[in-house]
């Protein structure tokens, strides 16, 4: 069998939506994505191992893949730096496995901007998706309280012109089946079918 | 609830990939899809009832809608006509309900032409898939008959380019299921779903 290339599968979202609970349910059902293991110069808690959990680094080694453009996104938090490495995503997508990073959208921005080529899904949280429904059925809210929530929403539903998909969180295991379903479908996109069907039938005819 | 639009999903591959079966698989599991109900010349068979297994019309009414473009793509097979009402595909989208139609490819072409909304979804026979693998595996055949099966193969791959998806039908099982995986990820496409939120949103803030 050949081995096909993975993809790199974006879950972000607005806080408070569900993002960590989603991605852990994922985790359970599926088998061939391969979880983002960020670099972090934060200290080992008991029992975590470098390469599993995290890759531990240094102040200076973390500059260091700043400076040299290894972090496809990174961010300070209390002290200590987390990032994504590239080469790490890029050698696991190589070996054929997808790879699926859970992150806030700032990162998320960041990581579509070094990486365009990722699938990026954007969870939504249900109070959004009710929001839009009340609208369209009206009646049910005072005019100023939709307003108001209107004028908050629109900054969330601004942020989704930067995704590829729009997952409802409003069951855990609805979103869970509609992430899997996305990552399936990646897979049979024409585009990437067909440049590897083209790519092998172009190399040997002539 | 809003009632969302359905969409058009258009099955289609070269002949003998299987699609019929396919398509009959993929009807035992799905429920929200519709099956596009086709028009047709021919007298009805026992048992059959207008407007579930055909629309039953007099040529006359046939020649009437090519005329008056209410086909998305008609043809004649052993004296009889048979064709894609427009009307009943548009009427079953606006009620929220997804069509699915399976079709040869010259049919899939004109639907495309007149409904390039539609999601078109190309089945390959496992054979091209292997054929590819042979290739890049190499070794395993003789470079004569690679060849020859390549050169038939192209014709194939070319036809690809036209669709959204490609699926390959190795097993009835998994075909349905990229399909089922296609059917779900496409209404969670951001183009659609912010569509909506815009709609419902900026008609009520201003």
């Amino acid at each position: 069998m050949i081995e096909e290339k993975g993809i790199l599968f974006v879950l972000s979202g607005p806080s408070g939506v569900g993002k960590g609970t989603v991605r852990k349910a994922l985790f359970e059902k599926a088998t061939n994505l391969q979880y983002s293991i960020s670099v972090t110069t934060r200290n080992p808690r008991e029992g975590e191992k470098d390469g599993v959990d995290y890759f531990f680094k240094t102040k200076e080694e973390f500059q260091n893949m700043i400076e040299q453009n290894q972090l496809l996104e990174w961010a300070e938090y209390v002290g200590n730096y987390y990032g994504t490495p590239k080469e790490y995503v890029q050698e696991t997508l190589d070996k054929g496995k997808d790879v699926f990073l859970e992150i806030e959208v700032q990162g998320a921005m960041k990581v579509k901007k070094n990486f365009p080529e990722g699938v990026f899904i954007f969870l939504i949280p249900p109070s959004l998706e009710e929001l839009k429904n009340r609208i369209i059925n009206r009646g049910t809210e005072t005019e100023e309280l939709v307003t108001n929530r209107l004028l908050a929403a629109r900054e969330e539903i601004e942020m989704m012109d930067a995704y590829d998909y729009v997952v409802v969180n409003d069951e855990v295991e609805k979103a869970v089946e509609k992430i899997l379903s996305i990552v399936q479908s990646e897979h049979c996109k024409r585009e990437r079918v067909a440049k590897q069907y083209k790519k092998a039938l172009e190399g040997d005819v002539t």
